[in-house]
């Protein structure tokens, strides 16, 4: 019998699949991971009002969400200072941005991106058969200057920069990432990835002016909200822009719990703000085990530290495999020169204990083999 | 300043959005609904199994879920009978129906759905370009040797076809759905719609034969297991049809609290059982109450009764306006014949004591304005 008929983009994706998630790894070791460094995620936990707030949509889980997330973009709009027209709530920034993708690229319409940057967002580039231009990272942050200038050059519908970065941890001033707006080439839009906004210096994220409209900006309740499990991201941008969404979007894909959680972790500020100082105790705990280990650490506005090795992907790649070994699960940058790194979420202080109990053998073993 | 440049496709697509959620039309009352049994979810709530399992994995929502959903297919497998490479598990039915006709549709691909069919697939056609041909129900059932028969006549690429049927509520027996399956033109993918498969009378759903290369059908957790708020549905279908969605899906894009309740949710099948035992009632009192008022309550195979209001859909709308307007949620089939009826969820004896309480009033008002 003949097989379903693909469209022709679909039959020139790869069929590997690009996404490894700890459980897999855990499933092909035969044991669980120790501390569990490699997703970003935050180990400190949502609020406890969060969770009581998920507990108790428990039992209304019977009702689908509000298709147009009332409660929650009005919130978002009380707390971010804009209106509640600025926002489009989605299933993650990974979601979200697979509908931007699809509002603006159609086969072989030009996108720029950092090479070495989000590969999700490349995921779905090439999912709707966009031409992909990717710009070296300059010193280990991305470079504005040359996103746009190649994005004139190619003609771009759409440009990923993420401030700050990750997997970098590094980031610009506010200054920067203004002019690069300003400099936007006619025609292209920013897709400008703020998940890691919260836990970012004072300085670094511009103000929250909605009246360009070409500039779409994401947070997400992901990272130091501690939902990552909920998968509630938003984008704010020109309300002309947000509407666009809904001519695609699957408007019932966010759940009534997810709504639930997300609004309550957004009301308990306090409690994003410990997490941040514990992120931050955290990143200065891995820097301190780093150079412990004569390994450098990068400067890090994230949930996590970037540590270079000191030598080129193929001895980071081994230390980051010593410590998978181990049962600490961390990743590392693909592409070189910034493959020489591992990145490690910040942990609890158990975590950061295993994670520097672990590193000592994960070098020398790599040193042997190298 | 430039706007964003859409797709062609993009541009062409409806700026109205074609789902008004109950939340909507309280915001535009004033007051909440009394009883909500306009939207087909489960009022007899999710299993105290799934609340359970749901406030365990509030406080691991940090955690990203598995993007694998390995041991959810895997439970799924047990349960079925069939191996876990048979299932996708994705954002609702809604997600992976999205996900299906990207797969399959490019802008003027040809699909056959029945005219008055779940609005939500039309809406994914359209969104991916494609061409939507319609054939009517017979005697208020879907027409499968139509449906056939024009995916014959027009070249189709994919079929929709929903047993049992919403709105109607209607059915096939397992023969005529497998004759259906049987005839299948080649080159053509059915998607077999069995969310009211839990809810269907013996002998409704076929035996799942996973060897035919392009059935897919589609389960969900929002209806008879009452989890409508975490957004899990699954596919079922041969595993080179599976391995495709791989391909394009949103890999982490079901989180772990959605994960987990739905697992806990299936391991409770007494309580699905009873679930199913209380619609059953539900669905006679739906019926009784019909009768009462002079109107025909349609045979339903669903958890919902589909009423037929006697006259034409002007009279239809009106008797819907006025249930609405005494805070009774329902809703009602788009298209002549069949929005002559309107269509009310199973609820609890409260609900339905509040429907039997506003209906004389809907119909005396219908009448008295036509």
């Amino acid at each position: 019998m003949s097989t379903p008929r693909y469209t022709d983009l679909v039959q020139s994706l790869p069929a590997t699949v690009p996404f490894v998630g700890p459980e897999t790894q855990e499933r092909a070791r035969g044991a669980g991971f120790a501390a569990r460094l490699g997703a970003n995620e935050s180990v400190f936990g949502p609020s406890p009002k969060a969770i009581a707030a998920i507990t108790d949509a428990a039992a209304e889980a019977w009702m689908y969400g509000d298709p147009e997330v009332f409660e929650l973009r009005h919130a978002l709009a009380a707390h971010h200072g804009v209106a509640a027209e600025n926002f489009v709530v989605g299933e993650g920034i990974d979601g979200l941005l697979g509908y931007l993708v699809r509002l603006l690229i159609a086969p072989g319409d030009a996108v720029v991106t950092s090479d070495g940057a989000y590969p999700t967002f490349n995921y779905h580039v090439s999912g709707f058969g966009g031409a992909l231009h990717k710009v070296p990272y300059a010193g280990d942050r991305e470079d504005p200057d040359a996103l746009n200038a190649k994005a004139r050059e190619v003609d771009a519908k759409l440009i990923y920069f993420a401030n700050p970065d990750n997997p970098m941890g590094s980031w610009h001033d506010a200054t920067t990432v203004q002019a690069m707006i300003d400099a936007l080439p006619e025609g292209c839009v920013l897709a400008l990835d703020e998940a890691y906004a919260d836990t970012a210096p004072p300085g670094a994220i511009p103000a929250l002016d909605m009246g360009h409209p070409r500039v779409i900006r994401f947070r997400t309740f992901s990272k130091a909200y501690g939902l990552a499990g909920l998968r509630v991201g938003y984008g704010l941008a020109a309300p002309e822009f947000i509407t666009s969404f809904n001519k695609i979007r699957n408007h019932f894909g966010l759940g009534r719990v997810a709504q639930a959680g997300a609004l309550a972790a957004l009301a308990d500020q306090d409690y994003l703000r410990s997490t941040v100082a514990r992120i931050a105790e955290a990143r200065d705990r891995l820097a301190t085990i780093a150079r412990d280990n004569g390994l450098t650490p990068l400067p890090s506005a994230t949930n996590f530290v970037t540590i270079d090795c000191g030598r080129d992907g193929t001895f980071a790649r081994a230390v980051l495999s010593g410590l998978v070994a181990q049962g600490i699960f961390v990743r590392m940058p693909f592409t070189p020169p910034q493959d020489r790194c591992i990145r490690v979420s910040a942990g609890t202080e158990a975590d950061l204990d295993a994670f520097a109990a672990a590193l000592p053998r994960a070098l020398t073993d790599a040193v042997t083999a190298s």
